[in-house]
């Protein structure tokens, strides 16, 4: 930070961090940095944010790892992005065990996957989050029951997705991910409601799918092979079902396949469309 | 989950996908999964683990972004390869905003630093971590003071490594790192408690050294002929002053140089020294 702090043209560099030094200075006074403003920002709410304040957003993660990596790279790059790039954002992940949320939903036990993915938001609210999302779409299965139970505000990942969709337009969309997220009738549930039909590929199509999910994306596994079945699923589901695009709806598959590999298609990143939505919550307050 | 389960062959996963459940519907009884089973996490303390539990890791990272998740990812896969492989270990990580940080470092604003790392630990603790790591070295300028100030104990990656390093029997180590870290005099004094010398580069190498630190590793650009330089670098350390290793004493540093780049030389990677005693940790109750 103290290079060429003796040249006019280095000047800006040093006032951004004499700016720093005493932002960073209130934010002690006023935030973390005592017993106080550590209690002030554990117990501050919406309800009392100040104006430029940036919220916390709260990360159920691991679910696999990979994605939350995508999510933590994504928010941070866009946040820098959209504010001119001084700071960078505060983020709490709580990453959990993925092997034991997926025998959970497998084994059909939605209440006891509830209560659990609403108890490690109870975390994240325990550390100051303002808000949460769960970085992936599998849980969200249980999304409706894991808000009312959770003490702090949650963004779905579902809901934003359906938005963005509509306001692109689209009016039926393809649906990737795993059998839970193409069978579970969530993501159907919130597009009919936006007024978009949901097309899943066929029950062999979706074992085939579902058997890559589980055992290989979740393990960071990425084969050219599998993308281009997935393309391929992509390309017949256009032709019989008329689909304008496609939901990556599990939050791996963008690490598989992009636009790029889906010419002529609108290709619906959700793990995107969820951090764009959480850093327009972050920055709520700054209008 | 379900896959083959009408095969014989499969069983085992069947059976593990079961364990699975019970043991998360355990660990929703006795766990985060009620008020009262979060309370008592939330409230657990080393001094009332049980045998068999995982100490949850709080991770004060975002210092920066790239060695966060090179923790996060050596974590999980080395907390898998020591167990097994069958769970996800538990991590809470509490990004923080590098810049300020860094100012406050640059400024010399010691107590401001440590008050406000503290007080980021706090945030940690409330979410139930057991322990608490600050994934950098530059930070561990006021290690002592965030221990002494935080609620949760904390693992130091300075005396970790010096640990490591006097059972590997080196008497002479080469320091790389931010300028803060080669001049903080902090892995002196530590090293110096376990015998070893520590050799920092000339003042114009170190200059070189903290310049792309700053401008380009804490930005994830990595670029061969920075690498080439830093490897003669540790070559003339060596012909001059009889270095044994090289303390990689930045957590980007690892993701430049490896054992590849030094040989002949020992490397010491300072963050798979403290991710490893993060899993001693972890499971200090699984004996």
């Amino acid at each position: 930070m103290a290079r060429g702090t003796g040249t006019p043209v280095e000047m800006p560099r040093v006032r951004r961090a004499v700016f720093l030094v005493q932002n960073g200075m209130r934010r002690m006074r006023e935030g973390p940095g005592t017993a106080e403003g550590l209690q002030h920002a554990l117990q501050r709410r919406p309800g009392n944010m100040k104006k430029g304040d940036v919220m916390v957003p709260g990360i159920i993660g691991g679910i696999g790892p990979e994605s939350t990596i995508d999510y933590y790279r994504l928010l941070i790059a866009r946040f820098r992005e959209r504010t001119g790039g001084a700071d960078y954002p505060p983020v709490l992940v709580n990453s959990i065990d993925m092997t034991a949320m997926l025998a959970l939903v497998a084994a059909g036990n939605l209440d006891a996957l509830a209560a659990y993915l609403a108890a490690e938001t109870d975390r994240l609210n325990a550390a100051g989050a303002d808000f949460v999302v769960m970085a992936s779409n599998t849980p969200h299965i249980v999304f409706d029951e894991v808000r009312r139970r959770a003490r702090v505000p949650m963004l779905s990942i579902v809901e934003e997705t359906a938005g963005h969709a509509l306001s692109q337009g689209y009016t039926k969309l393809g649906l990737f991910g795993t059998r839970f997220t193409m069978q579970g009738g969530f993501y159907q549930a919130a597009f009919e409601e936006a007024g978009i039909a949901i097309v899943t590929p066929s029950a062999e199509e979706q074992e085939f799918i579902h058997e890559k999910y589980m055992g290989e994306f979740v393990k960071g596994i990425f084969r050219d092979e599998v993308k281009s079945a997935l393309v391929a699923t992509a390309g017949r589901m256009r032709a019989d079902s008329g689909i304008e695009g496609l939901i990556l709806g599990g939050t791996e598959l963008p690490l598989v396949l992009g636009p790029a590999d889906l010419p002529g298609m609108g290709v619906l990143n959700t793990t995107a469309i969820h951090v764009e939505a959480m850093i327009d919550r972050m920055l709520s307050h700054n209008a």
